[in-house]
């Protein structure tokens, strides 16, 4: 095959010269790791490819629980495999650490680490996600990360964890008061069950470990632009889920767009509130790779796929999960979640294997799963297209749901055992500060 | 008591005045949150005394398994609480995640943070242990990391972890051999323990992960430049210890000083050896705290302290655990060990107990628990007194005293399960490489 050579005169970039020195099948290169990224890897393990699964990071994280990694609940190895942990059975899939930094589809290339190596594709799938936006004003990251990374989490779950060291040593009751108060601003389900976790922390974990202040004091502050939470959920629900966020303490604020954020400083309209905390859950942006396949874009940047996931131009590149945006048979886009990216990207790996060995592509049929948040220890809303559970039982649903779908017995288990734990002593396992995310 | 007039206008510093305002009992001011510190703590908790306990972290560590989190076996959460949680029900004991950086006897006062703040004592406990020390070469720090700390750990695991990245990714033989080649300083038990655990994870844990790299053909070295390794422990055991690790593949290396460190590349004698990972278990440095109690001290800065365990001009202040050194009644110094620190730890605080309801003080009385070491997964060496212990039987003694000491039942539940899983598995289930620690 001729696109072999292509991959063959790749010979500089790191993993490439072995991988064409081994076999001459076609060359499938997968950037990202997450969900949509590994979903595509699975689904080529038995097609006449090589598979070359490229990462940033060492390992898969469990996305849908990075805010109980923030809220000291999880261990950061709890809800992350390592990726070639995850692959290691799959013998025609090589992992690669690295960072790719542009794509020239022309050429059929993608170059690693800034230019230090190049590797060839026959077939290119991008899985590389989105991270949070900041709608413009990217200097408000600094005083409110956001939550997509291990080491975002780190960052979430110090700076909530040094809020209350600093109060404790602290004089000041306006200061106290002040480090006391959390807002989260985007009340999607990562702004609710962040919300939720955290009056729950304060009022249970926390509550007798200090002297001089009273965790129970702790103000949570939800804050979202448009008129309820949960707008993906029906409405019903949103309003369920208020109800029980307002019950755990949480304040709701609803329809007040945050106008300024500055360091430990959040303006609400004009309403200027001091907080220890500030944590961003409101909007993202997808992945700038995105932006060079040539392919038109919404306007957060996610790229408009064909009916098969490809791109228009490039009939050889798929883009899958939060990267791509889908349209539903009602026009209305596919939501962003993680059973999308886990059907987008078998999507995307199918069709290759169906191409390789000379059938012909189908379009993506997305499945809706449903829509499920939890708030706090007992509580959870739960839509499945008309039908709609909450209280007590979705919550048991939820809990199931997330441990299924998490990668490995071991995960499985501890995440359990974990919760079982904070269930029944009411603790937190994992309240670390180290100077690391200190410096985060 | 006029003491406390000298607390009292300590209203500069964080927590004293709140501290002071409570009550107007003897002040106990404990730096250091280790095992000492906290067993000066717990043993003041019926005596009439406020504590308040001083660290620059807000957790306890089970330093004895710091190599297993180092290689990522464990998750830093499994082995540390945080020390105020471990405190909570002790009424009279405050914590405060501070720095002390200066401490005047003479004024019975800390300086916390630089200058921050400051905090009047009556009685002061000293538990501020030891770091690793590079026998005045601190050039070689950066390239060979000690173990003392969960970012330590952290440092050592992502560089243990990258190496193997990186190996995947070389194209030049040479090179990754020098990738895979890890040279362990010091045979200690931590150095001991830590080259058993890196010997068997390569061929274990890692071997299946690999496309490119056999990793079963990276080597351990394990370098001391004393006649034997674990030179605390029998020479019968040492000679065991020795044979068990060779056979796990560990090279040991006796009687040659490591005479350079540079970036990658360590010297032994006059043999430079490339390596990917170069990790120090070799040398302690007493804190510098020590040196400001006017008190003398030995070569490696601890302090030589009164048999009651405080120090000669200033009989307020006690210095404990790694910090101070204590002659057995054969002039041979105590080891400084896990037990060591709990026993000097609590020891000043009972003699604080006693002072303050005017009882006389007591000389400190060493026992020695014995010395124990494990090799891998099924081998360990122990001696108690004339008894030794090796193999199978030790390995099991050594699994069940670490439990044991281990704090709170959560950790325990957790190390446990985690170790069965490695046993039965041989995973290790840890192996995050965050951004957080490469920037460590």
């Amino acid at each position: 095959m001729h696109t072999n050579a292509r991959s063959a005169d790749a010979g500089r970039a790191p993993g490439a010269a072995g991988l064409v020195s081994e076999t001459s099948l076609p060359h499938v290169v997968i950037l990202g790791g997450g969900f949509a990224g590994l979903s595509a890897a699975r689904e080529l393990e038995r097609a006449p490819v090589r598979v070359t699964l490229i990462d940033r990071a060492n390992h898969h994280v469990f996305q849908p629980l990075l805010y109980q990694v923030a809220t000291a609940g999880l261990a950061p190895s709890d809800i992350s495999v390592p990726i070639r942990w995850r692959l290691r059975n799959q013998a025609n899939a090589t992992v690669l650490l690295a960072d790719v930094t542009h794509i020239n589809p022309a050429a059929q290339r993608v170059t690693l680490d800034g230019g230090a190596g190049e590797l060839g594709y026959d077939y290119l799938i991008v899985a590389t996600g989105a991270r949070h936006a900041y709608f413009g004003h990217d200097a408000w990251e600094a005083h409110a990360p956001g939550l997509k990374s291990i080491e975002d989490a780190f960052e979430m779950r110090q700076r909530f964890l040094m809020a209350f060291e600093l109060a404790e040593k602290s004089d000041d009751e306006a200061e106290r008061a002040a480090l006391m108060t959390f807002v989260i601003v985007g009340a999607g389900p990562t702004g609710v069950e962040l919300a939720g976790a955290l009056a729950e922390i304060v009022k249970g974990a926390l509550r007798r470990d200090f002297r001089r202040i009273d965790t129970r004091r702790a103000r949570v502050l939800l804050v979202e632009a448009g008129a309820r939470i949960l707008p993906s959920f029906p409405e019903k629900l949103s309003a369920i889920a208020q109800r029980d966020l307002e019950k755990l303490g949480v304040e709701v604020r609803l329809g007040v767009p945050v106008t300024n954020i500055a360091d430990s400083v959040v303006t609400i309209g004009n309403d200027a509130i001091r907080a220890g905390g500030i944590f961003w859950a409101a909007g993202n942006a997808a992945s700038p790779l995105g932006a060079l396949l040539g392919a038109p874009m919404d306007r957060s940047g996610r790229v408009r796929v064909a009916p098969d996931l490809s791109v228009p131009l490039h009939p050889n590149v798929f883009v899958v999960g939060d990267l791509c945006t889908v349209a539903r048979p009602d026009g209305s886009p596919v939501p962003a979640v993680a059973p999308t990216a886990n059907q987008t990207g078998a999507h995307a790996g199918r069709m290759i294997a169906r191409v390789v060995t000379g059938r012909p592509r189908e379009p993506f049929v997305y499945f809706h799963k449903g829509d499920l948040a939890t708030i706090g220890r007992h509580k959870a809303v739960a839509a499945f297209g008309r039908v709609t559970i909450t209280g007590y039982v979705s919550w048991l649903l939820w809990v199931f749901v997330h441990l299924m779908y998490l990668v490995g017995f071991r995960n499985r288990a501890a995440v359990f055992f974990q919760w079982a734990y904070a269930y029944l002593t009411y603790q937190r396992g994992v309240r670390l500060i180290t100077s690391t995310s200190r410096r985060t």
